[in-house]
């Protein structure tokens, strides 16, 4: 079934007929390796033409002319592969930095777009925000996917529903005597916006005219808890409360995701209906994922976002962190990814990554207990380190590549716009040094970050540094 | 469908058979109206004889004779009814009262044995204890059930199945720096036996595995949380390890009933095919039961233990803690049990009491924001409380009568047993001043209180005031 | 003894010579009665002639000249006194506002400003800041008193010796998880300055090496603990300590004053040989300062300056706030200003004022228990309530407006400059609409203020409201 | 000067007379090595003769005659000590111990006792308790020295005149919610004693008024706070305020000493003619204590009471706790011993020891960081590691067994009773089988202790372990 798209999605695509920002004469990609992202075999020699903001050829090089007057990029012992993408960001990661909070007041917007810039100069041309204050997300969106602003293409749901904000037992929940409730209330508005905890308290009618309302907000998609953030075991929502939001999504044109934090809050939401499975790798600090439940996910084909981290990372846990709070959390999820990689079901790239200053990373670390090493959550950081963490447990090298491209962008029911390079479809292209398919560690050799026909301008990101002003220098 | 009882039970009837303690001598009550808790109209005039522990005949004067030899009471101008029951107690009250936790290690089947005996006293002959610690609670249940103390009879559940002890964030998270983490540990242990928290993390199959074991655990019923306790509105189990629960409880002859604590909780409760629906009347802060969970609970004729509150004390709620923490709740239970009362679903009486020593009494009061009007939790107080409370609510007197007594019994299979004065039942009798159909305040003039036959010097109770100790004298 | 004065100072004088911003024209009031602060009989239909920064003649309208040229002022019907001081104020009051010390990071001065204008506006030409971030105090100072900014004019001590910055227990102990230590450090430096805490473990010769360095830090004068500021009734320096600081002082040419909060570390800091005791009528929730104490103060010549609060304020703390932190610290307070009155000791008045914004306002008003009535502590107001203070204790008016003025600028050891209204000083002018000997309340009634020389535009004060902009418009 | 001795101290040498425990026959110790404690060289042969309670001669085989029916001791090979004292201890030492406050709530006075025992087990025949719960520490006092009960001879100050109770900001600020305020207020109450925090806020009229009245309630010696406790570098009372302390004590017949925790606290106490400085080797966690003090301490001939640490515990802090809470006062303390000894300062063996579970103690040693190595506060354990410190920092052999008898009886104004082996003494006399002399580690091999005469059977001390039931058997 193909579901209608939603309203910003269609505005998006109208963008990409009217937006003036093409450039005029076409591109040309010659002599490189082409592998693009249907699983088809890499091809050599290869040319990818380059119209406007789409793709108008890719073939051999002799059966592809390069057009008059193209400009041309010779590719040759280098690889092209789709736009990168990482199906659950959180491009505002500052949650919990208040001198970013308060110095941004109303222009959280400007944090966004840092992120966004941070992401497509590391070959990300698209990103899922899965969780984010609402309002600065859609107006960095919509600058972006407008052409005024420069940064990975945004797609976002806003709040989780069900969740409250980030100053609330759901995150944190103690923000400090002086912090007025004026604020507290404020920042958390702009998570909450009428689709809270205070849905679990309803029934499935309430509930859906609550979500259809929430739906009309100008998100791309829709995300509910499946299960509570912080109290991890906890189901947030009845079967038929689950099923009412997957409709009311569905109804809306929008791909449903839930979060599953337990075994038994993600076998709630498959049988909902749920289209993505947001960290289905995340069962639990000692239960793995039994067969039963990843038949389930192959035979109603739903996709999975998972959160691998690379082997080094996942040994300095245990060895500095064995008690830490998310350590039993990521052995369970790295022993469940190997298991849903030898099933084959679909999974996507996932990171839950957004930026922090070094102040508030050092601060943090302090206080949750983690490790410097191969970091997962640090955008622009995090895919790298999450490819190898998938190849690492066994995933062919075709198949990582497609876990960071056409499988989120199917996923996500974007697969007729961009996710390949396929004639037609959004010319979203990195061309890399070296070649991915012989280690994913070499998706981190970025040559040429092109997106939707225009070449990114990469050292110029992010344009004004803010939360990454200080880290240090490359 | 009659299920096959419990292990327990099955001792405690062959105890009837057995136990040495009945008086020799038939005991005949004379010239009283008796209410025979059936809904049969009362019958003046009338003459109950017992023999051994059980009721041998019921009657007019006429038609039922005094047997030779009997020890006669004159209860001309008084009214008979059923022993009073509750069916949700917590006899070991002093989860917060360090004091007695300290002083009485190792013995508080000797705290709950003192709340068993003023139980008693105030006329309750049967108590259901829905969660407390399980080996004090059995050692005291089987030294009164075993004729060896005194005190209300006892049917227990141990643990509410998913929770955590008293001192995690189930219930006290704090309970400061002084309490080492032995003790708490040993405390939470006495609670959790087995069957908390963890098994929110399991799948059905291993679910069932733990509970299982649990259920030989010398309990009488099964309970579980089918909502999170002080995270009143996420739910604990997925619909598939709740059935597995009921299962369990059902093939073990045991009733299961489920903690609820918002409407969608309770639905799922209700779907997952429990027995009893405990404080089904709290459906959240704003959130009325609406009509078709009503009707759900009649066409499967769900019994609902319910904490009615009398107006007064809701009024005094309103004025004095308008805010507290338990207002809100106890605003929205008050017009559920209307509802429900209007819409004829069994309803059993029910108070959550135990009891508490005055210091401790002041403390919580202090912390929690309660009031001191027609207390609702206090084990021989709460349930003549509840009992005007259910009639201020609209149901019918003798409605009120059976809420008490025969409901629950059947309400947990017990009805073969006591429950109603009727020929072969256990003689559990309370005899009362007043007329109860007339007012259910008159339930406080209680005139003699026999068990199984046998009068209870209620004068003597508790034999050993230990948390009561410094209770004002009446 | 006349002791030095400090380099700033020096700077200060230097100034009032070579700063060109006094009016070209000379300036006479006329036709108004002349309270010069001196305690002399009001003299009705003066003449006051100023000239550059500097009253040129004061006298009765026949004996003094209005220059040709001049510029005149009609102040027929009004009062004209000194300009207004506080010897005691905080002029950054924002220490728990975390969104206004976070936003204007390395910009506190222009908090300062702002409130140094609010100050002005009402009437006070000279303030004496006795706590706060030196640096950004300097700053503003500096700029004020260079004719750079407007503003009252300012003197400053920087840190409290022997205390430690605003977020320790000194003061606000617990700021919270989410300021990252960094912040926490960075904010604490600005007011330790070397001299805080770490003192306390000294001996003699080393914290007078720590003070005397402090002493060149561009300050005005030297305040210190002799009491803690959370920990009230503890002492912090020994005798010989104490002495130590006040040699150091007086060697630098400042006066030396201590912050005192009970009988016995206001008896020390006497006997150390302090200038002014601040704050001497806090001395405890229920001590009362002897007569004995009283004595020494009038014996030595001590300045006190002390926190008068109005009767109605008195009334609304104990009706509203009997058990609130500070009524029975202000009970005693205000219980002791009538006794020090009636000895007469020599009276400052001090208000602790500073600024705050109203979400700031209410958020500690809601965390620290106070009321509404007639506020002593903002900055603007509490100056006003507390001359109505003293005159509701039984001070005589004429002593009233010294308290405010001369005693101040006396005290401070500038009663050569400025102070009263006299031939020579600097033409620091308050004209009002209603006589202050008749009423402490006609204080409110400005018309109109100088400061050297210079008429205020009121009207434009705050000239950038930051922390006031939402205050209600008067 | 000799003072007057106190009303309880008069009552102990009345029951030396009356009190009926000592043995009939004479005790004769034989060919032994006596050191006397009076700083002569060591008596190779010598006898001891012990009549009652005391010493009836000492001296040469040859000398002494051993009288007819006397018992004989034959300590051949052995060496003869004075009965060992600790300066400061905490008998009562379970001020955070739950579960024995709550279960032997009106019977602290048995704890108590099992510290006594354990005291006198180990050596030590006199204890002084300066800090702890009065009455019950006079119960106990009473009943040991009237030879009702065994123990170490007791004497006591109470509270610490200007401390609050162990649960206050002063000791442990948070009990946690659980614990009522009422039995909050209780134990507070069984230290204060109406000398408490209070007498801070007064003059030294009144606080005289309070000690004098303290005075009488049954104390043997005076202790008052110099500084705070936790607070530790603030100073709690005025020069005159101490003197009025002092002088009250003085007056009573009592020794006063001095809490010092910072060096100015330690001069000021100096000045204020304290007799015994309390753990005066306390100056802070990086400030020696300067030359000019020590030398103040031996003109004066003022005591100090220090607590020496081994150097293996000294190494284990600086490597296992280096942050510790207490690691760096422990490290100046190290120094500043070393420098008292070098100067000849009367030094006193303390040890603030104290007996906790095994439970508790590994409960505070996680709170507050600590080592394992050479248990310093640890009764029965403390005084024997002390030694070893001293005699490791430098003190000479008989310099270290007089500060742990002679100087101790002395500083307490107790020397003319007990505290050295000479003919009119108390016979408090510890027979070990090697030369302390020659080690410090030798004072452990303790063969014999003998209080007043009688032969202490150590195996069967303490007679009913309570807190220290579960430690392991040695």
């Amino acid at each position: 079934m193909r579901i209608p798209q939603s309203r910003s999605f269609a505005l998006f695509l109208l963008c990409l007929l009217a937006c003036p920002s093409a450039p005029a004469a076409p591109l040309a990609i010659v002599n490189g390796t082409v592998i693009d992202g249907t699983g088809s075999a890499p091809q050599k020699n290869a040319v990818i033409v380059i119209e406007g903001q789409r793709i108008a050829a890719v073939g051999p090089a002799g059966k592809v002319a390069v057009p008059d007057g193209a400009q041309v990029i010779d590719a040759k012992g280098k690889f092209l592969i789709p736009g990168l993408m990482d199906a659950n960001v959180h491009l505002f990661g500052s949650i919990g930095d208040l001198a970013l909070l308060y110095k941004y007041e109303g222009r959280y917007d400007e944090l966004i777009l840092e992120a966004a810039q941070i992401a497509l100069k590391t070959g990300q041309t698209t990103v899922y925000d899965t969780w984010g204050p609402r309002e600065p997300l859609v107006k960095a969106r919509n600058r972006i996917n407008a052409g005024d602003a420069v940064g990975s293409r945004i797609f976002l749901a806003g709040n989780i529903i069900g969740f409250d904000g980030p100053w609330t037992t759901d995150f944190i929940p103690d923000v400090g005597a002086l912090v007025t409730s004026t604020f507290v209330a404020g920042i958390n508005e702009m998570w909450q916006q009428g689709v809270g905890r205070e849905l679990m308290w309803l029934g499935p009618d309430e509930v859906a005219t609550k979500v259809r309302d929430y739906a009309t907000k100008d998100i791309d998609f829709l995300k509910y808890g499946a299960s509570g953030h912080a109290q991890m075991f906890f189901i947030s929502f009845s079967p038929r409360v689950q099923k009412a939001i997957v409709d009311v999504g569905h109804e809306a044109g929008m791909t449903v995701q839930a979060h599953t934090s337990s075994l038994e809050s993600l076998d709630m939401a498959i049988d909902a209906g749920l289209d993505i499975a947001t960290h289905c790798d995340m069962t639990g600090p000692s239960t793995l994922m039994p067969d039963e439940t990843i038949r389930k996910l192959v035979d109603k084909g739903i996709a999975c976002s998972v959160l691998p981290i690379t082997q080094a990372r996942m040994d300095a846990l245990e060895k500095l962190q064995p008690n830490g709070l998310i350590t039993p959390y990521m052995r369970t999820s790295h022993q469940n990814i190997s298991k849903l990689i030898a099933a084959g079901v679909t999974l996507l790239l996932s990171t839950d990554a957004g930026i922090l200053s070094n102040d508030s990373e050092s601060h943090f670390a302090r206080l949750l207990g983690s490790v410097d090493v191969d970091p997962s959550t640090k955008l622009g950081e995090g895919h790298f380190n999450a490819l190898v963490g998938l190849e690492e447990k066994g995933m062919a090298p075709m198949e990582v590549l497609k876990s960071a491209t056409s499988n989120i962008a199917k996923a996500y029911q974007h697969g007729d716009e961009f996710g390949t390079l396929e004639a037609g479809k959004l010319a979203d292209v990195v061309i890399l040094d070296k070649d991915p398919l012989k280690s994913a560690r070499n998706y981190r050799s970025i040559h040429t970050v092109i997106k939707a026909g225009q070449r990114v301008d990469r050292d110029a990101l992010p344009l004004v540094p803010i939360v990454s002003a200080d880290w240090a220098k490359e």
